[in-house]
């Protein structure tokens, strides 16, 4: 049961076509920890509409089955790759709404705010910030690139004390 | 009932977060009709992630509805804004997961195609495609630029006697 100020279960995603990760922070009061993650790989072979029908059955499986309280997205870097913009706005756009759907307020941050909560600097690398995810969540065992960012996004969020900021227009 | 080569019932969509347009056209051999149209609007006040929950719903619910056979989606032009490249990612993926999870396969033509096979001409402007659109439909009414542009991607796909090409990756 959610509790105000106590225990939030907090879902993480990474969006992506090729591979999705997400990941469960339970956070109580200053006390964080591991709770499940994955990562969602729809083949490549398959269309383009049924990659993103499947990102959306599987994430939409594991709000069902986890039953988080609120969600975390890392902020979309758009560079000049429109293209690539365009693929990436379709995978994100699926988690996004399959998170709105199941009533989760989806906070969002930069990738910079992600690392700056974790390592302590905006500039950090990924290795870093893959390394302060096992640490802060020692059960998590051996966590893929793609399930630490969700870890990560989640336990920026956990930091940030909850939902403060939604997810921009 | 889906009969082989005598009638199919498909959903046109034009993508977009503000506005989404949907349309719906019987084909019968060469005897096109209209079935329904309508245009998604979730409001602009509302949380990006919600107003993608309304978009799935909403389009969900037209399925739901009406059970189409396949449905036709106007290929996303790329230009150089990685912005709005990725906004409308964002709820174009939405509308492909929801078609391909109610297992509708889901073709893709350019706006050039669209134009030409109404029009005879790939740079036909807008108004002529709304034209031809009333023409062919003529029980449609009064229909808007939005969904004018859906029931364009749905006659596209009857006068290329259905699924020929699957959304590209």
């Amino acid at each position: 049961m959610k509790q105000t100020c106590s225990s939030i279960l907090i879902l993480g995603i990474d969006p992506g076509l090729q591979r999705c990760g997400w990941g469960l922070v339970a956070s109580e009061g200053s006390r964080l920890s591991h709770v499940a993650h994955g990562v969602v790989r729809p083949k490549t072979s398959a269309d383009l509409a049924d990659r993103l029908a499947v990102l959306l059955v599987e994430i939409e499986a594991v709000i069902a089955t986890h039953r988080p309280h609120e969600a975390s997205i890392e902020e979309t870097f758009v560079n000049s790759n429109a293209r690539a913009a365009l693929a990436l706005g379709q995978a994100r756009g699926v988690t996004l709404a399959a998170c709105a759907r199941a009533k989760l307020p989806v906070a969002e941050y930069s990738p910079r705010t992600i690392k700056k909560s974790l390592v302590g600097t905006g500039s950090a690398d990924k290795d870093q910030v893959a390394f302060m995810v096992r640490r802060l969540l020692p059960t998590a065992g051996d966590v893929g690139a793609d399930a630490a960012d969700a870890l990560a996004a989640a336990l920026c969020h956990a930091a940030h004390g909850g939902l403060r900021r939604r997810v921009g227009g």
